[in-house]
């Protein structure tokens, strides 16, 4: 099942501080200097003293594509690469670079599957204003996402779709690191974000990946020229490392979709793969599970996937794969037809429109962290989430309004969170004169370059 | 004695990692956000691994002079400001960034004080490849560098100078700091540097001082536009914290005088006294001896301040005030006169000129690195030193040699230490066919600018 831990690296005349002043000079670090410093972070010899002025100095210096595959394929080898190859077919992931009311994984790994890609989905949880796919899972009563390899190998086979966390073996280097930088002020790096994001996928022993690179007020990324150059180096770094990769970059100014929520983003989503979602969610769902089916090699033509996922949507085949998965994993398969078998918060609150106008930003961050407020989401890692609270958005921008128009609806457990949530939900709305200008969903299409190796 | 202890700063609303993340991003950092990292170092309260990222993000990003001034106060706060008003006169201190052979602290020393000036001079430890003058001090036999504050003072006030180690009290944060950037990449940084020196000679409770930038392939700073950014930049933190501050820039090519090693720099420095010193040795004490006097308002010109310092030269009395501070300080005074009261190696060792012609090079640091592998120096801080042991340059570059003529003199003690020192010695020789150009000893000086609020 797994191939490739640590090979044994002998650098007894390798010294830290020559390699820290090697990138505080701008210099390039080879492999065996970033092995060293790879694992001797994973395995605690290395000072984190000196682990994090290196950091600094990536983040100030930079790295190379070489030196961010060659720090990618460290992570990877400081743990486990899981092998999937006894399970015939081609694996395709997607990942996101995380947003508000991004459920669109719960929509497009039943779609993708249901074309014929098999799909070993590896998630996360949420942290800070970002909702995570783990928790939105864990809303469905019985769901289980702590697979094992054998279950997910199982998964595959039976129904051709998983999803789940991702285990401890798998680059353990990230979790040191991660947690270094974010007490550093080392997480802001192109390189160090994108050897985060592609060691774990590349452990997971996909084929294919496809990433949603986000962009704008919601997302980590803020603008579209760093959302470009983060989608560049993950296509790069996968490519390089021999997992089929390409991007879209799409925007996250508003929430994707109208619930953020755990439950209540399940609850959209069924409805999506019933035909009756967001436009928004469908769209991007749609988009991304067509290249997800191109990748596997099941459509020659990127208009051909798109025919079949829109198949899929149509014939309620996406449907039943999601059903099946949820079954598959313990979870109760009836929350597809009945939404009351599912958590929910009693409480309702309605924000209005203080007057007539265009609706010019519904600010994704504000929204996130006014869910959070409400108990959806988490500030510390160890914080437990409420999977039935949540914001419901009633109003896109560039919606027109009449004062008093509900526009956002507070689901709240604790009415001493109440405060807090609006105050924040109340400042994400803002109302124009003129309607906004258009803002397309889709902004880019990153594929690797013909030549990646240069 | 002393005065400002730290002041309780009360910040638990600063968060050492956005202090970090302001100064990544090139910004400005606060006076009360110095104190907060610098208070946090010196009492374990920051992580290192916190100090070491904003140590490379200072390294990379630099600091305004505002900035490496608070830094340095700051850095002065952590210990005790020594007090010396109880005795009447100006106090003068001369400090230099080190270099191989440099012994000039033993001769300008007396020479100012038989001139008046109050100098309490505080000395290091040699490190590396180069000298300290208290180890030069201690091979005189009985010769004490532990004053405690109460005998600086009735030093002072019985001899007018003083030579001494910097007690712990002294700037503590200085040695914490030091010790974390030596591992962590974070040495080189003028900023840091500036800190380092000045808040240990501002702790001193001084008046004014006299600066010795080194430059060239002997120094730390091994361009000279460095040195002077070095340079201007201790003045400006001087002067901005009332010490009447001045720099000259002097070459540190080839060593200082002829002799390297402790015992030999003690008798070269006793023969400057007597007037039968090495010229370049001569002309930099006077010269940096003479700005002491006239900082410290003892001469009204440069020129009168020069006529002074050679009178107390070529009248004995800097010999006579060295006498006097070697036995008020529990040393020999008899060494002055007889020098086979001070250690000597018994080992003699003639490094001679390959070829003729003019010698060009008489590299400093190897010259250096030849010294501590006879014994003379440590390159760590817990190593011993052999008083006895080191190295004589019997040719300056621009000398013209036949070949087989006497160029190094080693002396040595172990048998054992001799192969890898003549390796070193060996190759700081240079001879070639043309006479190299001339190389002036004293390069530049830098004093404070009329407006250094500015």
């Amino acid at each position: 099942m797994f191939i490739g831990p640590w090979p044994v690296i002998l650098a007894p005349f390798m010294r830290a501080v020559d390699i820290i002043r090697t990138k505080r000079d701008g210099g390039a670090l080879s492999p065996a200097e970033i092995d060293f410093f790879v694992q001797g972070v994973t395995n605690g010899s290395l000072p984190e003293y000196q682990a994090s002025a290196l950091l600094m100095a990536i983040v100030l210096r930079g790295m190379s594509a070489e030196e961010t595959t060659w720090l990618t394929d460290a992570m990877v080898r400081s743990g486990l690469r899981v092998d999937l190859s006894s399970v015939p077919g081609i694996k395709v992931d997607k990942h996101s670079t995380g947003g508000v009311g991004d459920k669109a994984s719960l929509v497009l790994a039943p779609l993708a599957a249901a074309c014929g890609v098999l799909v070993p989905m590896m998630s996360g949880r949420g942290l800070g204003h970002t909702g995570g796919t783990l928790d939105k899972l864990e809303s469905i009563p019985g769901f289980r996402v702590d697979l094992s390899l054998e279950e997910l190998r199982a998964a595959l086979m039976k129904v051709g779709c998983a999803q789940l966390g991702q285990t401890a073996q798998i680059a353990p280097a990230d979790k040191k690191l991660y947690a270094l930088r974010d007490v550093t002020g080392t997480v802001e790096s192109i390189p160090l974000i994108s050897a985060s994001i592609m060691s774990k996928k590349i452990a997971e022993g996909i084929d294919a990946l496809v990433l949603d690179v986000k962009t704008g007020r919601g997302a980590f990324m803020k603008t579209e020229a760093n959302s470009r150059r983060l989608a560049e180096s993950l296509v790069s770094i996968g490519n390089r490392a021999g997992v089929r990769t390409e991007a879209i970059i799409t925007a996250m100014d508003a929430p994707l979709g109208e619930a953020v929520g755990n439950a209540l983003e399940v609850i959209e989503c069924i409805e999506t793969l019933k035909g009756r979602g967001p436009e928004d969610l469908e769209r991007l769902s749609v988009a991304l599970a067509a290249r997800m089916v191109r990748l596997a090699g099941l459509a020659a033509t990127a208009e051909e996937a798109e025919r079949r996922v829109h198949g899929a949507l149509g014939s309620g085949a996406g449907l039943e794969k999601l059903r099946a998965v949820v079954a598959n994993q313990g979870g109760d398969p009836t929350v597809v037809d009945d939404y009351s078998r599912l958590p929910a918060a009693p409480g309702r609150h309605l924000i209005r429109a203080r007057r007539a106008g265009f609706v010019s930003v519904v600010d994704a961050e504000l929204v996130g962290r006014a869910s959070v407020a409400l108990g959806a989401g988490r500030d510390r890692v160890e914080d437990a989430v409420d999977p039935g609270v949540g914001v419901i958005v009633r109003v896109k921008p560039g919606a027109t309004v009449a004062g008093g128009d509900p526009i956002l609806e507070l689901h709240y457990r604790r009415e001493r969170d109440l405060p807090a949530a609006v105050d924040l939900a109340a400042r994400a709305i803002e109302i124009a004169d003129e309607a906004p200008p258009p803002a397309p969903l889709i902004r880019d299409e990153i594929r690797p370059s013909p030549n990646p190796g240069t």
